[in-house]
């Protein structure tokens, strides 16, 4: 019943900050997006310092790099506990999304070397290739590939801004072309920590998150068609105003999810009117819609209900509205087994924790669909996230890990362990 | 009490589609942007049917055309009813739109010659260059010229998309550019007839619309500025999201237009949001704000009670709202004395009729800063306009030539009709 550390706080945090040095920005983020010469200088480092450890290193046609350590039974050199992040960044991103994860991982295989922890099945530690898809579509790239959600012949294709395929990328980088290999090694777990990127731990007040799993997304295009006619000419009501048809449907769409608390979410990115002009009434609107839910059931309803005001909203307002679903992404549930461990930690640490589902996407979502996989959060400052001003708390830092090593260290040291986990 | 016609209601409708076939589009409107050669086609027919009639010419260092048909008697050669509009149309524009004011002042003149009805004073019929402004800003850029509202020399500098001025644009018309002038003639009254571009008369089943004035017009940019935060993981309730928060203002506008029924106007033509993403909470919009209204003070009201409102939305969605002025326009107040003597004629030719304000800029409004204005109105179907689809009946056509030649006909044989307008 102590928060007594085992994994060297000020290590860790040291290690963040190395990698904050590699694409810093003078903002105070970094910029290392998938496969430039700075996202390899990242990913050089972190494979100096796994070989530092006499970890084994494997990467796959993609890009994944896996840094092991192997058991001394070679009985069971062929299962692995994983732990994995990504170190890619958004274009103008913060210094601890993804990289937190990675980190975490590095630290506690030092931990596992320094303190001679005697393994059963491997340590095994995945750095995934362009996890934010910020220049190459689509994001979480390299563990889509790895789980055999995506085409990796179809990824090679696919170009950045510039005309330059992955392929090109990857052949830039002479040790990431040569002998692409992963073991077949059996993956029993996977566990991934990283920022929230939302302000919820920070404002209740808690320092770990256990994440039970990640909402159901849906991206829907909503096109209303009114009638175009002069804004001085036409009385108000005598007006098929495409906008403000639009405004009301986006704030339907914000009272439905305030109405599916406290996990419900609707977000307008974006409002396209055709052929705008200062003094003409618009004529057609396009809104891009994003809504989650943990559950597929509650998403459906909350997408019928938004069909239905807009329904509504076409007979009051005279005009047409279309909605045209553009791309979904199903619930994820983590495993119960490894949510219990965490929670089991944590609360043997004294920490102030909560379950959380996670809003954003993350590598652990595609781990999710052939693995027992879970995830934790730590708080982020201002629920600030792909920004210069990310930032977290050293102290989080070092509860995050350690909650994520004494989960696994019981996994790591004893097969009946693993067993409990389905 | 007959509703017996003077003018030639098929010799009207003729004239009206053979300037419909000059820059006639497929889809059955016309494109005669200002000063292109399909504008200059068009004015020559004018011209020409105006010699036909004896007409004098004369023309002006912007383009603007006078035709005049002067009295008998010397003495008054220097005073004149004036009659007139445009023969420029919008980009993709409508048959109608202009042509039908300056056709009305033709099928006019043709009668007083036929007829040879004895002129005390001139009668003058005015094209004003480039009442559209499609192709150089401002819009009413000719009769603005004539006014003095503009300064011709910097007019003359004005550039169109392709980086042709309209100086430019004279040169290339040598009958233009030769020899500008128009005498120093005095005009006692003004008078415009125009298609409503709006749906007042076609619903209320008027014929003539009595125009009053115009509406006062204001444009405001409002600039919401929230917080840019990632849809996925920031909960409902911890938003500050720019777009809804525009979504509010735009209704809170339109309420605000309908409580100021039935001339209030507020119309939203765009809504730009800062760095759209799908799955991103907009942090910044900015609305293109049009409010009008009859009297500039409740126009002041209206704007008051915008702002108002504006400072409850930032409250509630802890957003900065900033309205910023772009442009505006006073209201038109035209001479009561012609309003008169058009709702006269209008009776006495037992046509249905109402009082209006003009929602729209017309060439009317600047000639009511100098001289005793008044104009009036035709339905069109359905109120389209700036749209291939404009378009008239027959018979109102007819009418709204019969009460303008009415009312300008004693006002043309009687010099003590003339003392009546102030």
């Amino acid at each position: 019943m102590s928060n007594q550390l085992d994994i060297n706080e000020i290590r860790l945090w040291d290690s963040l900050h190395k990698l904050a040095e590699i694409g810093a920005t003078p903002e105070g983020g970094v910029r290392r997006l998938a496969y430039t010469p700075d996202d390899r200088a990242g990913r050089s480092y972190f494979v100096q310092q796994c070989e530092n450890l006499g970890m084994s290193i494997e990467k796959d046609g993609i890009g994944n790099i896996f840094a092991t350590l192997l058991p001394e039974n070679k009985a069971h050199q062929n299962l692995s506990i994983m732990v994995g992040s990504h170190l890619d960044s958004q274009a103008n991103g913060g210094k601890f999304d993804g990289t937190y994860g990675v980190m975490c991982g590095l630290e506690i295989a030092r931990n596992l070397v320094q303190h001679k922890i005697p393994l059963e099945v491997c340590f095994e530690l995945a750095v995934w290739a362009n996890e934010e898809g910020a220049r190459f579509a689509p994001p979480m790239m390299g563990s889509g590939a790895f789980v055999g959600q995506f085409e990796i012949s179809q990824l090679l294709k696919t170009k950045d801004l510039d005309g330059i395929s992955v392929q090109d990328a990857l052949d830039e980088d002479d040790w990431l072309k040569s002998r692409p290999f992963r073991s077949d090694r059996k993956i029993a777990a996977y566990l991934e920590s990283h920022i929230e990127q939302g302000p919820i731990l920070e404002k209740e007040n808690k320092t770990i998150g256990v994440v039970t799993g990640a909402q159901a997304v849906r991206w829907l295009n909503v096109q209303i068609d009114g009638f175009q006619a002069h804004a001085g000419p036409t009385p108000m009501d005598y007006r098929n105003d495409a906008f403000l048809a639009a405004c009301e449907v986006a704030l339907a769409a914000e009272k439905i999810a305030l109405n599916h608390p406290p996990n419900g979410r609707a977000t307008i990115g974006h409002a396209i009117v055709d052929d705008p002009s200062r003094n003409v009434i618009p004529g057609a609107v396009e809104l891009w819609v994003d809504i989650r839910y943990p559950e597929e059931k509650n998403l459906e309803i909350m997408q019928q209900e938004l069909k239905r005001q807009c329904l509504e909203i076409e007979s009051s307002r005279g005009v047409k509205i279309r909605i045209e679903s553009i791309w979904s992404m199903k619930a994820t549930h983590f495993n119960p087994n490894l949510i219990s461990l965490l929670r089991k930690q944590t609360n043997r640490l004294n920490l102030e924790s909560m379950d959380m589902i996670s809003g954003a996407g993350h590598d652990a979502l595609h781990m999710a669909l052939k693995y027992p996989t879970a995830m934790l959060f730590i708080p982020c400052k201002n629920g600030i996230s792909h920004n210069p001003a990310e930032d977290i708390i050293k102290y989080d830092a070092a509860q995050g890990c350690q909650v994520l090593y004494d989960t696994l260290r019981p996994l790591l040291i004893d097969l009946n362990s693993i067993k409990g986990i389905t």
